[in-house]
């Protein structure tokens, strides 16, 4: 990958891939607006996934330090509790702002007659 | 993945993986408001991939029916012209309506206070 350019301007760099994963976009999503964070069992119906997918992704989030993963106890039963993290709320905002840039670029195509499209 | 839920508010079905993939985002983000389509050359500074990677994703966006890939000569130099088909515009269209609602949803994480966040 060393012959890739980083100042071409539809590379995208700043869209990081631990976020940029479908999956991953919907927990992150999940949790942001959430200070108190999400149990397993809530985070599983807001993104539809199965419990192995859903522990999966939420591993990569742990380790790349974006979400805080809690296991304790409701009365007798276990629960699983997940928070994202200051870090993984600061680089969400920076992803969310390239996002941003790729709709602002790419919506100019809404103008764009379809007649004039081959 | 019988199990995955199609109704989850956070599942965002409608990413589809060929765009939402980041290099091929930004190959056709570079061609959705160009009409007559650009040559391998330009596409490749655009995107700032190598020869190898952006041929293997053009071939992913071809086999979905999503771009044409003519291959002609300019004088003697062999020229490979890539354009968005009218079925890839639309799709892309509508991959950038649900991109559209990811940051609408996300955005409201923008107004909760950091200090709220653990």
């Amino acid at each position: 990958m060393s012959n890739e350019k980083a100042d071409a301007p539809f590379a995208y760099h700043g869209l990081d891939r631990v976020f940029h994963e479908k999956a991953r976009l919907g927990i992150v999503s999940s949790l942001v607006t959430q200070a108190k964070g999400l149990a397993f069992s809530e985070l599983k119906a807001l993104v539809g996934l199965t419990d192995g997918n859903l522990s999966r992704h939420l591993q990569v989030l742990e380790e790349a330090g974006f979400i805080a993963i809690q296991k304790g106890f409701e009365g007798k039963r276990p629960v699983t509790h997940c928070t994202l993290t200051a870090l993984g709320r600061n680089q969400f905002l920076d992803y969310l702002d390239v996002l941003e840039e790729v709709l602002r670029t790419a919506s100019v195509a809404r103008e764009v007659t379809p007649d004039s499209i081959p």
